[in-house]
């Protein structure tokens, strides 16, 4: 029978979820995905309510699971991969997540074994760490045993592999590049964690919108066409088509985003010196527009042993697919280390 | 017969070289020290010259080694360790060391291995990383898995521990924490390494006697006892001993120094997340008047995840033999590698 893996990605609205073979091809995906359980049906963070909602959430999952282990027969099911918001790979909890509706540690990957006590591995780490090893075990990473792993969205997430593995830290949270400080003072930007002046703030995806009216407000005369779209509208897809019709706020709004990009990927080189880092995210998709600016702010901020040998790459990893495909590589990666 | 290691340190102006034992036990030490090759004696970087110079010094060290061996009878050298500027691990090389002599790529350890064919393991890495291993193998880091070594001397250098090794990177370069940026911008303080910002250039033991000098220079009505030593003459140790006495200039010197070294391992924290940090070097010595606004500064820049758990700790490893018992280190984790 064909190895498979379910993925299984908690994100901020809705949950994905679907099965991977070895190769990365997704055999099935949950489409309309599950939503995600929001933190306003616990508003006052009540323990009993925390616990009644996981219970939900959880039973939907297992029919969920179930379904898709139906709908893709004469497989075997290997292994369940989760990507989870401050998810902790060494317990497989979700601790204190500041978006759902969840109170404290949740033993999350536990609860899901329970309930498939005949699948050989449950793993569980946050959606950052679960691209890396996707890229690693899928994508562009494929031989690299020390690269980085950027993902601009809503956030700035981020995976790290030191020698062929995922770096974890003591506590299960490393990896956190977006929460380093590029903006010292009080001049720095406020990042959603509530410091000031982090990556976060200036290079994801919601770093970039800010940006983009920051510009417009200081060069009102602009005549850019960015100007017509709502602040609520705003994407790094629109930014990189005004960019490409040549719109002057938008290709300095990628400078700009590059430019500190580029510091903050410093330092991160400084720390690993990693073969590669592979950019994910609409914003990666801004191609030139935002890798030139990134790789040339990166040199120039580089130790000279560092220098012209790191690589600034987009990840090989499709959009669509990539949360899923992201929390499959766990189950592959876990099974490595079982060997 | 014990099982000894021979820990070689090239450093700036002297090589310190020693025996070791698996307990950490410096069982002989090389007095005086050898001289390390001075740059200015190839001030032209001539290949000839450079390749002279090496044969010269590596034949000294055979020497040393084999008087050593002979000083400490009965015992079995089971490996050489050598901590090398620009050392890097995976080759045994030291790279375009821009304070020696050498020109380009030296197979270091390939030239001392080869003198003794009989000795099972010789290796390299730079200093920081060699001291990073001797206090996971002997000090504060046993039973540490994930930790960060910070040396505050003439520079800042760093060791990464990630999952019980040292992190090499892709090159064998990685772990330079002094070299991420902190003050960006034009207003950074010049590194030695010639970039601006550096934490090297606050947070080194230069960098503190360039802080004394500044406060001085912003305050001039201080009646600093600080004001009467020459610029060449000030240490960590007479920072110290005038902030013991109430010196506002010290105290103010090592708040600075605080801040900003609390503000730089937080960007490591949220890279690595370790178990501790420890400070090694004559600022460390410091005590409170370095660790208290370390710390501080650390917690307040850290993602609130990862607050209260990270320990900034002194180094165990006593000051005079650090550096032959860091580079011994490398053996006990080598050979523990081959088992």
């Amino acid at each position: 029978m064909k190895k498979v893996a379910i993925g299984i990605d908690i994100g901020g609205t809705n949950t994905a979820l679907g099965i991977v073979d070895e190769s990365g091809n997704v055999l099935y995906t949950k489409s309309p995905q599950v939503p995600t359980p929001k933190k306003e049906e616990n508003p006052k963070g009540d323990q009993n309510k925390s616990d009644e909602i996981l219970g939900r959430y959880i039973d939907v999952l297992e029919t969920e699971i179930k379904s898709a282990m139906n709908a893709i027969p004469d497989m075997e099911v290997v292994g369940i991969g989760i990507g989870a918001p401050n998810g902790n790979y060494y317990n497989g909890t979700i601790e204190f997540a500041p978006n759902l509706p969840f109170v404290g540690v949740v033993n999350f990957a536990e609860l899901i074994q329970s309930k498939f006590p005949q699948i050989k591995v449950v793993r569980l780490t946050n959606d950052a760490n679960a691209a890396a090893l996707g890229e690693m075990i899928y994508g562009g990473g494929k031989g690299m045993k020390n690269f980085v792993m950027i993902t601009l969205g809503t956030g700035l997430g981020s995976g790290i592999i030191v020698d062929g593995d995922l770096v974890y830290g003591h506590d299960g949270f490393a990896g956190e590049c977006g929460h380093t400080t590029i903006v010292p003072g009080p001049n720095g930007r406020v990042c959603g964690c509530g410091a000031r002046g982090h990556l976060e703030a200036y290079c994801s995806a919601t770093g970039i919108k800010r940006t983009v009216y920051e510009l417009l407000a200081e060069y009102n005369d602009s005549e850019s066409q960015l100007a017509k779209v709502p602040y609520v509208d705003m994407t790094a897809k629109i930014v990189f088509d005004a960019a490409e019709k040549g719109d002057m706020i938008a290709q300095k709004t990628f400078e700009v985003t590059g430019k500190l990009l580029g510091e903050g990927l410093a330092n991160t080189v400084a720390h690993l010196s990693p073969e590669a880092i592979f950019l994910f995210g609409g914003a990666a998709a801004a191609g030139d527009y935002i890798f030139k600016p990134t790789k040339e702010n990166l040199e120039k901020n580089l130790l000279p042993i560092f220098r012209d040998k790191v690589q600034i790459l987009p990840s090989e990893l499709s959009a669509g697919s990539a949360a899923i495909v992201g929390a499959s590589a766990l189950v592959w990666k876990e099974l490595e280390k079982m060997e």
